[in-house]
């Protein structure tokens, strides 16, 4: 089966969560890690148990930020078959992520539409053309 | 002066605050509206006053998804010269916008450099080269 995790500084992957009950319906398959928080000061070691007690699954893990502290200590986890690690993670990556992996035969490749679906998808609406539809809303 | 607000579904808000306040140190200027929680099922009229009550201050909104409703509902306060509304957000996003925006006299185009750098910072990690160095992590 396939897992997913959301791994992040602070309570961002809990509120990601959240989002993504509201949107999808509760998510049973995503772990939750909050990076440096009191609760979860070591976060690694975690998900590196969840990934080892888990050999016959496949796993992406969704974090924060290029170059930031939580996705350097994951990096060393691609080096695993059954690990996928993207970074920059924003809600339509997730949701994106959620809905077409569980389905998919190649997830590598799955998740690199994911990511450009995910950079499209960062828009500064001022730039947009404001059409009649708005009145409506 | 500038002043920042993330509105998202649920959560996601309140929790890229807590990265942003545990990576760049608390931020006093930037407003949270959970969408659709119980505390605050609506959120769009709290957006507005908060908008109307500093008519001479420059906002930069930032919210989870594009075609979403929360986006969606707050798209007509771009006709506002002083908003700006942005959304995909993703935290190198946010914190580039924080970094940026208080001292940009185009605040415009500094978010438009902002959303190049989010969209360049989501990355699929499998498909870099990892170098020696990782074997210090």
């Amino acid at each position: 089966m396939k897992r997913f995790i959301l791994a992040t500084h602070a309570y961002m992957s809990k509120g990601i969560k959240s989002s993504l009950d509201l949107i999808l319906g509760k998510q049973d398959n995503v772990s939750v890690y909050c990076a440096y928080t009191e609760e979860e000061p070591f976060f690694k070691p975690l998900i590196v148990k969840e990934v080892e007690d888990h050999p016959e699954d496949e796993f992406v893990i969704m974090t924060d930020l290029f170059g930031g502290s939580v996705n350097n200590e994951l990096l060393e986890l691609t080096a695993k078959e059954n690990v996928h690690l993207v970074t920059g993670t924003n809600l339509i990556l997730a949701m994106s992520i959620l809905l077409t992996c569980p389905a998919s035969d190649d997830v590598a490749d799955t998740i690199r539409g994911c990511i450009e679906e995910a950079r499209t998808g960062i828009v500064y609406c001022n730039d947009m053309e404001i059409d009649s539809d708005l009145d409506e809303l």
